[in-house]
């Protein structure tokens, strides 16, 4: 009989050892195709590709049943080791120490596959595996322009046919410890750039220009304050940040023509997307009438405002069924009661919740993203055990056994 | 008997054919060492370099004659004449066309250069040639970084023994017409860098992370605002342009973790440039303390401050018997009487006050630097008029037939 991938710990360190660094797949998605077959699940392999990106692997995967579907989401790509020697092992050799295991991934999050993997091995060693559907839903493009990964992904399956009940996304939600928190939405993300234009002069002739860097201070100025709120029941306050500004002008004694400013603002359901670009609109018309900034020049600043897309929605998962479940599996396993959070950066969730509610829950991200990421092999005993307790919740509660 | 060089438009047709863009000499200064040979001046050539800058070459003339020392300056190389396409005329053709010749440094300023040599020719044709010397101290490098340029010249002819009782330097300081504008000193310029350091970190968790670009809208802001003064007996007000803030950060998810800001300040002598730094510094400490831009970050902006070298002192020629005369032969050959103005930016007049007395006068600057750059024919004539009429009268004023 084949051995089913019922460790998690040697199903990641199959996963860490392919270098996937986006956009590379370095076989990691063959891995898990090989990893799950004995399971009963039947994979495609997608290959999605757009003219300026690099062409993407993907997997979707499917164990039949008859019943509710629910679906297992998340990604095998990872972000740049860094500076390899950094690391206090090498990040692609899932090695072991004081025990936890090391490698870029660890946690961000190939872990989270190799844990629903186990999970569902462990079921179907026991006799206990699920009567309904469960799919897996992999993309190589998260940590990348993520643009032929999951939302291409979610159509492709959708047109061929795919409906799913719920699912569950495996990135790392826990800030600290297992157990801590849940995710059940995220605040949408608005970016924009200005342009401000001004007349280029020197500088010693400041009346004959028009220094387009002074209306950018008062425009940058007019976005970081006052705040937009002060958050909502279930959502953080919303916020904005100007994550660059750029002039390129080298020489010491010219007034540029031009500055540009870019923004990103994650805002909560106090906001629409319209009423958010109203508000922002507004603030800049009124300070580039403010001549504050600008003694002695004639009319307001002069501007651009471009929205960039996509524009990524506020959601909030209103589903109890799934909610709960999940919650209860992190108590029953963890005796903790995790925290549901809205709070953080985007994810696939913001995909996915157009086709089916969907639920975060992960690993510690604590090290995600850093030098040495590590995951204590604690912890993926806790979240196999974790996911396992919620696949069978969860299909009880559709009521599936 | 030679032909004396006393024809304006001829001399100034074989400077610009020598195509001298900073810091080619293109044949410039041979040329001009042929003109003036006539005319009994002896030509020295130095050639100065530095490392990480081009080899410059430079031309010191002199006409020896007892008693006082009158030295003509400027230079030979020019700016890059941009879209030749753009251009009436070859730049370097000097092609006469509606009563103007058209060509690169036609009036920035080859033009001052030909006027002046005219000028003394016309003096010896007439066998009123000055008893005392005359000197012609002309550089390439007054258009690119000025580093092997005048400074150098004056301290290489000064080590050789040379000292002047005063200074015409020939550059356009007419906005519109002939007898506009003298200008007898300048604001200084001090250009300063601050780099503002914060905490990179992700926009979805600015609690996290300290944004530098808030603390530069601040720091940006304290510097343009309030004006430093409103000018003074002499002098334009003092001002301050921010010349570029830059970030360079492509990730719209991402704070940066720094940001630069450059500015530079055209001050005039309410200031030294003791009092200035304090003033800036003063204000930068202030805004820095100042959380409106930054709610919730403990500690006040930290950034650094780099003067950057060197510094333009302020100046003002205080000498009457120069300015006098200058001015009255302006008016003699004109019939106006000119502006004493310190406006504008600098020149290598900011290294001559430092060994003689200094005033600039030439043609009108109107097209300096710009597509079709050109001189009016009339305007070379009244310029070697007045030139011819100065030579004499500040002699004369010396004591000198």
């Amino acid at each position: 009989m084949t051995k089913l991938p019922t460790e998690p710990a040697e199903n990641l360190a199959a996963l860490i050892r392919c270098p996937s660094v986006t956009p590379d797949d370095a076989g990691a998605l063959g891995t898990l195709e090989r990893m799950i077959a004995p399971l009963g699940f039947v994979s495609e392999r997608p290959v999605f590709a757009e003219e300026g990106t690099a062409d993407i692997e993907n997997l979707y995967s499917r164990r039949r049943g008859d019943g509710p579907h629910l679906m297992f989401a998340g990604h095998t790509d990872v972000v740049p080791p860094g500076d390899v020697s950094g690391w206090s092992h090498d990040p692609f050799s899932a090695a072991i120490a004081d025990g936890a295991m090391f490698g870029r991934g660890a946690v961000d999050m190939k872990g989270g596959i190799a844990c629903f993997v186990a999970a569902l091995a462990r079921l179907v060693e026991r006799g206990e595996a699920p009567a309904g559907a469960v799919s897996l839903l992999i993309t190589g493009d998260e940590e990348g322009p993520a643009i032929n990964g999951t939302a291409k992904l979610l159509r492709w399956a959708a047109e061929r046919g795919e409906a799913w009940d719920a699912c569950l996304l495996g990135e790392p939600t826990n800030p600290d410890a297992m157990g801590d928190m849940i995710k059940i939405g995220r605040r949408g993300s608005l970016t924009g750039t200005i342009t401000v234009s001004g007349t280029q002069g020197h500088v010693a002739y400041p009346h004959r220009a028009d220094n387009p860097l002074r209306g950018a201070l008062a425009l940058g100025a007019a976005l970081v304050a006052p705040p937009l709120d002060d958050g909502s029941a279930e959502f953080q306050p919303s916020n904005l940040e100007i994550t660059t500004i750029d002039t390129g002008n080298r020489a010491t004694n010219v007034i540029p023509a031009t500055a540009t400013l870019t923004f990103n603002i994650r805002f909560n359901d106090r906001w629409t997307e319209q009423t958010l670009k109203s508000e922002i609109e507004g603030r800049l018309a009124r300070a580039a009438e403010d001549s504050a900034l600008r003694p002695g020049k004639a009319g307001p600043v002069q501007f651009r405002l471009d929205w960039m897309a996509p524009v990524s929605p506020v959601f909030l998962t209103r589903n109890a069924a799934l909610t709960e479940a999940l919650a209860q599996s992190v108590t029953a396993v963890t005796g903790r009661t995790p925290a549901l959070s809205t709070s953080g950066g985007t994810s696939d969730a913001r995909y996915i919740k157009d086709y089916c509610p969907v639920v975060e829950f992960g690993l510690v991200g604590r090290t995600m993203h850093m030098i040495d990421e590590h995951v204590a092999l604690d912890d993926l005993e806790t979240l196999t055990a974790i996911y396992a307790d919620f696949i069978t919740r969860w299909f009880a509660g559709q009521g599936a056994e």
